[in-house]
């Protein structure tokens, strides 16, 4: 058995520091870099590649919706054409950063808003597997299972892992609850534990409204910006791998 | 006898238009396309490289400062790290789009405030020639003759193709006068004809005090932001071709 | 018979020029200024509030959704009570400057999506009509006919010029039709002139699929982003006045 | 013996967080509150300054230049017309919402490379002043003892209160420390509180390089970026209190 432990990392803009990025790389086995749209910019997205290089960590880019101010979070409306420039300018830069370092672009996951949009929408979905596909053909895709994205993502030939999450509590349809909603994010270790336990060994979650969902995931997201991520990320980290479950970057077991 | 003549373009910015681009590709040869730093976006360095490819226009970066509200023509200080990080970002969004379209990238200009302390500044041309060295070797380094960056770009094994300006007043020394000087942009088509033709036959063009200037030059920058750029670079472009100047990529002849 | 003419102006952000303000001047009566977040910035504030001053022209708050970028007119989702607070923090600007100046502010307009989703959303136009009333209850509030702003605005108290578009195609229900629907702008100077004519003797427009709308306003707005705003609107204002229409700011007859 | 303690205020920009607001105001008598420049935003404006009036903490405007990615910390080049301009435009938003809630704008203290040019150069030093004297005259000007703004804020007639900094280590000649160099930010409780017994007892403090430097303040900045800068406060509140130093606003006794 085998599982992939990812977080966003790399959010800190200029002085404005976010999350505690030396501490995750230590547990995590994949990392999702902010490409300077929503978070990060060219400083720390140099640095993050570097720390996830000598972590043995891999790399993925994570590109946003243009807006520092709101974190990629808000909701827009831009044309398909939009989204697949945006696509090839954010991932072109970090490639780029890769190119320098001689890391392979492990993978590509959309983040907050863009990441949502994408399981419902086609003209975001197709996009965004189209700018993959044409810039980085041989990276994988981070989304929620049965999403959009996994549909255009396997039409392309894309490898795509589906992804779980630690601390966000799920719809009945599989979706995430959204943040603006009371208990969307679990807190307590023993919830989120569980929620990871069933996520892997039964392939099931329980939503917020108690149904049970049908869930196979390859990586399993942390929140890299909730300030005691890394605190429970390495405790999950043991009690996975006493159970034996490998915890392996993606590409390793897909 | 061979000229290349390039412009500044792709540096509207969302709704924000800034010059003729289509005009422009009618003549010039190669195209310095903002990288989204100082001026242009995701959606116009999308076209304008599309546009280029099109027009056989040979494809440059042109990243500057990070400074969209003063378009990159403030002077800043960054360290050395910082400058080189800022390129690979930049020098990355552009090779992508070059990527999918399926052409090189065939130089790398700096823009603006940039431009010129490379000129002088050791740390900032030393960061951008490693930065070119680093991410895309082959790309030729357009700059001022004799500059630090033309040193630096040497040093790295670069090719370098020295610039002249149609439409900038000169320095004794070499180096243009600033743009916050009375003089300092040459506005007369007599006068621009005659700094062209002083630095194509004669290798040297008359300062804004009276000097005579040596230059060497293998391309000639005309500024796309110029409201009749447009119209005067088609009347060089004749009177060069009729004097029997080839005007042309700078790849093809040096 | 009385009309003000307003346009949008100070749109103009650090080097990035837009529409021909000092042309414009020369002939509305009314000026919305644009505050900084979808355009404009505080140079061009301070130069548009001035130049309206010396021309005789009331001075408006232009306020817009914080996005350079996008010009104010992608749509987002803002609360309550963040529409509040970028109105507060943008009309406050905007008054600071016309203290100094020892100017009155004569009114405020929302911009663009901003504008569009005061007309129907009344969480947008409570929040816009509250923050006006805190801020500056003597001044008016630009609105559609019949919108939920003019409703708020209303209930507290405040002053109301309900405001017709010369270039901007009808809905049947009395809104505008989207910029992104063929046919939303018009161009031609007979079609212009014949919705003002039609506004101001009839009190009614036709709407782009034909049917008659009722309309009733104090103040007509005109484009100064559009290329050829300024000519034909001196066009507009000889013929309003050749028919006996008083051209004034709104504060004068209302 | 009177004494204010001021902090910085309301810097967190959208989702990313900076200090620990709610504890510095317990301690505190005045905030000088960002404006959305350098850092700070609408939202987070409106809400320091509805907290600092609950806290009973005299409400200053801290504006910045426009560089929220570097924090202001960056020094830029303006114009003395541009440096005015931006103040009216910042203070003007602070203004706005000390109306509403009904306070007054009792301070204005420049941030960061703008207080520090402010220092020494006279026209950004003449145009802060200026900008203040016409806009909110009856405020007060925090600065550095000596600075070029303190002499053109007395020429204009303007009350200043001068400023000590708790935890940066001064230059010989009475200027900080810039924060490049090593040592320039004091992290022992011990030095922290002989640098402010000795500036409120005794006049003075000592140099990073040994010298004793005369100082007069009536008010001592703590930065709330700091990571533990509202535990050193509270002790450093007690310790004067118990001296009998009365720790009250700036207004209260200047």
């Amino acid at each position: 058995m085998y599982i992939d432990l990812n977080a966003d990392l790399g959010e800190s803009y200029g002085s404005f520091q976010v999350g505690n990025d030396l501490e995750m790389f230590k547990t995590i086995t994949s990392a999702n870099i902010a490409c300077g749209f929503h978070a990060g910019d060219y400083t720390h997205l140099a640095k993050t590649v570097a720390n996830a290089k000598s972590h043995n960590v891999a790399i993925g880019a994570h590109p946003g919706y243009p807006d520092i101010h709101g974190f990629g979070r808000r909701d827009f409306h831009f044309s398909k054409e939009e989204i697949y420039q945006m696509m090839i300018y954010q991932i072109g830069a970090v490639k780029a950063f890769c190119q320098i370092d001689d890391v392979h672009l492990h993978h590509v996951k959309p983040h907050g808003a863009l990441y949502n949009k994408a399981v419902t929408d086609d003209d975001t979905a197709s996009a965004i597997a189209k700018a993959i596909a044409d810039l980085t053909p041989t990276s994988l895709v981070y989304t929620l299972p049965n999403s959009r994205l996994e549909y255009y993502a396997n039409m392309l030939g894309l490898k795509v892992a589906r992804e779980g999450f630690a601390d966000r509590a799920y719809q009945k349809d599989g979706t995430l609850v959204p943040r603006s909603i009371s208990g969307s994010v679990l807190t307590e270790m023993e919830d989120i534990s569980e929620q990871i336990l069933g996520m892997i060994f039964d392939k099931r979650v329980k939503s917020l409204t108690g149904e049970w969902v049908d869930i196979d995931v390859q990586t399993i997201c942390f929140h890299g910006d909730g300030q005691s991520a890394d605190r429970y990320l390495t405790e999950v980290k043991r009690m996975l791998e006493a159970r034996g479950v490998k915890v392996q970057p993606v590409y390793t077991f897909l």
